[in-house]
């Protein structure tokens, strides 16, 4: 098995010390890689920007790439492995196309907060949708449990986002509500964990969180919704066109895809999979979940526990100015991307599966420095 | 494809000599700008690859962008500039969606070779549309005269490729329907030749050929077709999102956005923009269609003169067997990407924006000598 040369310790902290709401950070091997493929890559001589989407080079990688996939997640051999464009964002739009025929019931989809608000919205020009549960009035402080659903036994499908970057929400791993078909984004924690794939009918993810740079999207698509996908759509916007073409229909973003492979060879060879990861990002928020408990007197993080997202945690000050100080201070000491989201303010450390522990550790020290002699 | 990652002999020249029909070559100052980048960038310090499309950084990159493509192109200011994904072939859905509406006569479509059918393939399934020519029947070997195509007044648009790849046809620069609203797919040759962006509603060119690598596409649109959109369309697949949002409504592919950005830089600063730009691709185009005719005896060229294409070069050897042995032998000599689109075979001469005259030379010297030799 071919080993990736392990991450330099000290001169690229600059770019360890983003904790970047997204686009995350990647692996610094695989910025090496990426860095040397622009000019020749190792493979064919030529740039990985000017390399044909038709030549065997190209083929050879989608293969990898899935079988990679497949390999880290265990996807079952039913599931379709499609490497897209256009984000969730495109998704969200492309799922009720394909997958809410007009002569079934409406679609079930679960509002727990700015992302999934976003699916809803996109959904609803699409077909009528139901909205299964709606977190808006309590700002988003949980994410709800099946049981709280009214679910009939006939939905196409229910949609649910399995990580609120914006909020700081993640749904407990084991769920999926039994005998439903569920899709799900996983646009932030795909691949940070172990999953049962085989537990939803879809599962999508855009890379630019764990597996790449943005411009590609990871669909796994039980082949069983193929059957139902109505006949008249444009072909670029039918699962089954890129199920048919192998993802390469039109275009592809040649280099997404080529780091998306890179990132996977990481996670399986240096990483040790998605169970190693897991460990690894536990880890990182446990140090930064402790602190805020810690200084719960300081810092209010509304999020309830038992759905703390082990990617984004969100909190703020709770004397007033204080996160724009705790910005300016940070960002002078080279710890960037703290700020939140531009819907809710305050501050979001951010810890995809590339963000090291010792940026994580260097992190928690200024914040608590901070606390002690600011707060 | 998993070898070593061995150092290629020749990286430079290497990448020079890559015909392909695209992703194109880009050009050597951009790729060390790019292979920079992607461990740090000069403003921030940053990998590319981890930059939020939040950050200050990456919305002055989107204005420069739309500035230099605006001073390139002359862009008036009644245009929008937008930065998409999905390629053309997203395009080809999104045009009638947005710019067809149930009310109006069915917009006309140019069918004048491979990349032009499937726009009508994927327009058809969103609206019925009107053929104004079909060149199927005469193989792609020539262009209609504007006289030839029955246009109604009323039409929402008139739709061609102004560059088709694929047959290596191409529209003299001056060509639009006058009096008629027409929309051009550019793809493969925007930025190559002086535009008068004035006499198209709208022009649209992914960003693989002359503009960058795969996952970008530049869509120019008069504002005043905004009017028109009809209520309802998913957001994502608004035109009008896009423009209210400054191409920042989901995350852009920031990458391919920066590295079109060099690109634009590198045409204005080093070519001396697109008049600069066409003198070169003239003088190139000139040499492999010079050597076409020479050796017509042993060469076909089915593209009549005055549509040949200046960016793809269509041929192949009339003796049966050639065409595979010259493939062979460019290969072996380092020249590759020469194979006809896989849809017709025979042999096609990519020279975009970025490909050197040294390397038309060089191409051509090896024709030349194999020609004398072998045919």
């Amino acid at each position: 098995m071919r080993r990736l040369p392990l991450p330099p310790a000290q001169p690229l902290s600059a770019n360890q010390l983003n904790f970047s709401g997204g686009p995350g950070v990647l692996p610094e091997c695989v910025l090496a890689q990426a860095q040397q493929a622009i000019m020749a890559l190792p493979d064919t001589g030529l740039s990985v920007l000017g390399m044909s989407h038709r030549s065997a080079w190209f083929e050879a990688l989608l293969e990898e790439a899935e079988h990679n996939v497949r390999e880290l997640l265990r996807v079952p051999a039913h599931f379709k492995v499609l490497f897209l464009q256009g984000g969730s964002s495109l998704q969200f739009s492309m799922i009720p196309m394909n997958l809410a025929p007009a002569n079934r019931a409406p679609p079930a989809y679960v509002q727990s907060g700015y992302w999934s608000g976003r699916s809803v919205l996109e959904a609803r020009c699409v077909r009528p949708i139901e909205l299964a549960w709606d977190g808006s009035a309590q700002q988003y402080s949980r994410l709800p449990d099946w049981s709280e659903l009214a679910l009939a036994a006939d939905l196409p499908y229910t949609h649910f986002v399995s990580n609120e970057t914006v909020e700081g929400l993640q749904w407990p791993v084991s769920s999926a509500p039994a005998g439903q078909t569920s899709i799900v984004d996983m646009s932030s924690d795909l691949f940070a964990r172990p999953i049962d794939v085989s537990a939803y009918a879809m599962i999508y993810a855009h890379a630019q969180k764990n597996l790449g740079p943005a411009g590609v999207t990871l669909c796994l698509l039980d082949e069983r919704l193929l059957e139902e996908i109505p006949a008249g759509l444009p072909p670029m916007l039918d699962y089954r066109t890129h199920v048919l073409h192998r993802s390469n229909y039109n275009t592809p973003p040649v280099f997404g895809i080529y780091v998306l492979t890179l990132v996977t060879r990481w996670l399986r060879d240096t990483v040790g999979g998605v169970a190693a990861m897991q460990r690894l990002n536990h880890a990182k928020a446990a140090r930064i979940y402790g602190l805020l408990d810690g200084f719960s007197a300081q810092l209010n993080s509304p999020v309830e526990p038992r759905h703390r997202s082990m990617m984004n945690a969100c909190f703020s000050f709770r004397q007033p100015g204080l996160d724009q100080r705790f910005l300016a201070a940070a960002a002078a000491a080279g710890l960037t991307g703290l700020a939140g989201h531009r819907s809710r303010g305050g501050l979001r450390v951010s810890m995809y599966n590339a963000l090291s522990i010792a940026a994580v550790e260097t992190l928690a020290d200024f914040l608590s420095d901070f606390v002690q002699t600011q707060a």
